[in-house]
């Protein structure tokens, strides 16, 4: 990622237009173009302009921001927007595979131009396409094509109005009738309603649907995905036995059509089930290459992680987009000053600098997180495609599941509490819907709630570390992980009786100080959830009530210092690699450290708190 | 506020209709008809039932949630129901009068039907009206029967473009011309347009305008209100000279019209100065009763407390709203269970509880709070009107401004917070328009800015309490203010001396405990930010930096704590009142405890700290 051209080409990189922000942009202590460079590479760069000057150019991206737009004519030109995107073919599937970074980079420009169009698209392409290509078999290449040139336009229908996150729960049924070698895909009742699809309101033709499987004699063998025709491709009118419709006005992300669907009865042809991970004989014989249930459910649910770390990428364009506004707002608003004739940018007053620069660290930190857990999903992806079913693989999916489901949750809400933020520090004119913080929040905060609330993604990821706690304890194994993201545990006795030995402000100014600081914290939190956990259960609780009872004060402080260690050391180590040039090291390095200092800082009563149990080791919280 | 009516009557407190909440509600330990009567009092019921039954029959109030309305339809209909309230006139001033706190009811219960009608109201009248009658003199009485008939509709002209928080910089001008008896409103450039102004972008027909006050031989008497007239009430067209628009698309509340307004030179009358604090009599001389410049402006701003303190209980609605609607999806919502077979709902989850009881504490909390600053005000107004001019007085209104500059910014950050968590809380339910909390969260939001942002309100308080120290130290002065919320810091060094004593955490759920340790904690953020402060001069600073360089991490906590304190201590009382009745003793007195706690725990790291500090007077924290 070292930069490959000395200071950039003008054409690439234009000066930016003479205005009020001349003055800082003089006064910075680096050359913005070097750090573009730096932090994109050349090649991206020259991707993201290409997707930028095309939309620039196109008098169908033309809008007026805070513009008073109906509901239905935003979803129209949505689509309008989305099939354009398709002809414009930004990228090959060569290009793809040789630079995947591009995947997430197209998404984000589009998610910067407008959210509705990043989810429209990515639902259709790497969430509908996706499920087709990777649950599907031979008999459905077929329409991997139709996909890519928009012949139908597809949906993920897995949530029900009555259960989202216990995704076991589900009860659309799938009946197979040998007689017409037919699935009959059915809804029991309106609670079971597939409910909150994205594209599936207005303009999908066709939907993955995850139904319970039943062959005659009524055995179930679980949720599987079926390839279900929900709309005529030409008319947009429903199939018959389908109920379609839209979901209405949301908060945010207007754009996109979110529907509900029931079925009655809909007869799908045998071929509609998408059998990698389980098929049905025309006799109607259930067969699976898996041996039980759950780890078919694994599998097909597996690309809920890439969901996941798209949102989390989709989450830091938001965070960059609104810190800009009002670090730019800031430096040319003026107000007060030491003297009754001379104001002052508000961006001088510590006050403002403390609620803003913290979150331009965070962008920059979260964003070099995002890529680098992409490029680990990849070789997750490849090893899957290469039918690598190797112990390592199987530990990299875990780790990745436990990466992103924290990873999720904290840029999701790093986003949502930095809009706000922001469009607090631009008063008033932060209040303006034409200034975009509204509509970044509106279209952020969805990031919280899909592919998994925050709060109950973050169990996965406490549970992931504790449960490797209780191998290490019960079977004396090492903590190891491909991406070595819990190796540090391994010595967590003696990081535990380490102590904090920094005498001055100026040696926390590199974000070493901190992680060492992180690495004492995850160990301490990691101990005390699983003591918690334990106590629990002596206590009598069951396994759910325990998991419960700790979730709060334990697993998730434990889950999200864990998730913003590995972000700090990621950055960390980026910004301290021999190839930096020298004259970023050290903003970067102040990036950095300012990322690291602020997350920690959150945990300031934790650690206060460990001090004191330690220094008297009999005495626990007068209260507890 | 004791119960008049055991048990309420069936009329006023009707049953809650039958469905799925009923198991809760029969688990209650406490009757909610009792609770209602205590909290309300039935006079305030009755008043508040007569308000809901006239909007829920009357079609003109009708709406469907998440309904898609034009931004010009909706500030018609906005208009139209705005009238319509003048007509129904739920509050005579008589009413007004013997039962003050029915001004800031009326304006909560339209509040709970639509942010943009109560704060249309709110502008005509407690805004506009009250300014043309407290700084108006008898000429201007004519206007307020018009304002009460809506013949005339007004709006309140202060902040510009360039300048909101510092109004010393307002630019908009007003020349006296003897020759024609007439001012000269003027705006030198669109930096010093007119901005933000509520009712000013479509309806207002006559503006109350400050602009800085010349006389001939230009000198200038600073900024006066002048009631000037922007439209034609007939045809809605601006009047000569005056360019008036509205402002657009805004995040929230946007059945109110906000607009913006510059003045070309526009002649009005010599007697449209608002004059009671100033005059120019027909030769152009400038008199006033008020010896000094800033005196004048006190007065002439001294409006703003009220505004401040409605804003305060419109937060408390928002917050009200949201929890009710989260709780009672919450108790119906299921998810998960033990048992794959049985679920519960999300109410039960410790995790669940943690996040929305908090804000159901603190909604009972501010809401009293709220009510009880209202009756302060009521207090400080009528010795105003009634010509006081006493010391107490004065203290009065110092100590009503530092808790309505801590007070708005509290209760709307604790509503800005609350349903945020409340929408996250909701999952993709609380996502969806119709449900509500968008349009809460987007309604509060302004809240956080308008009558001063936040962040800058909150110095007015840290700067009282810090003025208060330094009269102390300086003259031995006593703490004292008239409403006693000063009182305790007279005894800070011994306060300061004090240690938790506290050894169960059954103990700590009487809200005396938490309260104990507000005390020690305001009395000891008070003497750190004295000293800060006054280290900061010793080392050069001037004042204005150093009380910049205070303000983030010692004045703001300082002031937050200190009202929260507050908000603590007036609950504490009236929930431990002796007409309380016994069988609601328990429940409030729990509500009390968790808003403490809560509140509290917020500051866990700088109690923490503080213990730190005190166990090893010499030893600082290593890194300071």
């Amino acid at each position: 990622m070292a930069p490959t051209v000395e200071g950039g080409d003008a054409a690439l990189l234009p000066e930016f237009p003479r205005g009020p922000l001349d003055a800082y942009r003089a006064r910075a202590s680096f050359s913005w173009k070097e750090l573009a460079l730096f932090t994109e590479g050349e090649d991206m760069l020259r991707f993201k302009k290409t997707i930028f000057s095309a939309l620039e150019n196109d008098p169908l991206f033309a809008r007026s921001p805070g513009a008073d737009l109906s509901l239905d004519k935003y979803r129209e030109l949505n689509f309008l927007r989305c099939k354009r995107i398709f002809e414009y073919d930004f990228l090959s599937v060569e290009d793809m595979f040789k630079s995947p970074l591009k995947v997430p980079a197209l998404i984000q420009c589009l998610g910067m131009y407008d959210s509705s169009l990043a989810a429209k698209y990515l639902l259709h392409t790497l969430v509908f396409g996706s499920a087709v290509y990777s649950s599907g078999s031979e008999r459905h290449l077929t329409y991997i094509q139709k996909i890519f040139s928009m012949e139908i336009f597809g949906c993920f229908a897995l949530t029900e109005l009555s259960h989202g996150s216990n995704t076991k729960a589900i009860r659309t049924t799938a009946h197979y009738d040998p007689a017409t070698k037919e699935f009959i895909i059915h809804s029991p009742d309106f609670e079971a309603a597939k409910f909150w699809v994205g594209n599936m309101g207005k303009t999908a033709t066709h939907a993955v649907v995850f139904a319970k499987l039943h062959v005659p004699g009524d055995q179930c063998h679980g949720l599987h995905p079926f390839i279900v025709q929900i709309r005529d491709p030409k008319t947009l009118l429903p199939m018959p036995g389908v109920m379609v419709g839209d979901m209405g006005k949301k908060l945010g992300q207007n754009g996109l059509d979110n529907g509900f669907a029931m079925f009655h009865k809909v007869r799908v042809p045998r071929q509609s089930l998408l059998n990698r991970m389980g098929d049905v004989t025309p006799e109607g014989t259930y067969v699976s290459p898996f041996k039980d249930v759950r780890q078919r459910f694994g599998v097909s649910l597996g690309g809920l992680s890439s969901g996941r770390v798209s949102i989390l990428s989709l989450a830091v364009v938001n965070l960059k987009l609104a810190i800009a506004i009002a670090l730019r707002f800031s430096a040319t608003r003026c107000q007060f000053g030491p003297t009754q004739e001379e104001e002052i940018a508000v961006l001088e007053y510590p006050m403002q600098q403390c609620r803003l620069l913290p979150y331009l660290a965070a962008a920059y930190a979260l964003d070099h997180f995002s890529k680098s857990l992409f490029l680990d999903l990849v070789e997750l992806q490849r090893g899957r495609a290469s039918g690598d079913r190797s112990a390592r693989q199987a530990e990299l999916g875990r780790e990745i599941h436990a990466l992103a489901s924290a990873g999720k949750p904290l840029a999701s809400w790093t986003a949502q509490q930095g809009i706000q933020e922001c469009r607090e520090a631009c008063g008033g004119h932060g209040y303006l819907a034409m200034n975009r913080l509204g509509v970044l929040r509106d279209d952020n905060d969805p990031n919280c709630t899909y592919e998994g609330d925050n709060n109950v993604l973050l169990q996965q990821t406490s549970n992931y570390l504790l449960g490797l706690l209780a191998h290490r304890v019960q079977d004396g194994a090492c903590f190891r992980s491909p991406l070595k993201s819990v190796d540090f545990l391994d010595a967590y006795p003696s990081i535990l009786d380490q102590k904090f030995e920094v005498s001055s402000v100026a040696d926390c100014l590199d974000s070493a100080v901190a992680l060492a600081a992180y690495k004492w914290l995850v160990c301490y939190l990691l101990r005390e959830t699983y003591q918690k956990l334990n106590q629990e259960k002596r206590s009598g609780s069951s396994d759910f009530e325990a998991r419960n009872n700790c979730q709060v004060s334990h697993g998730r402080p434990l889950a999200l210092a864990f998730l913003e260690l590995t972000v700090v050391q990621r950055f960390h180590e980026h910004v301290h690699q021999p190839c930096v040039p020298p004259s970023l090291r050290a903003v970067l390095g102040r990036l950095s450290a300012l990322y690291a200092l602020w997350s920690l800082s959150r945990h300031a009563a934790l650690l206060y708190r460990a001090e004191r149990r330690r220094s008297c080791p009999g005495r626990r919280d007068r209260a507890s």
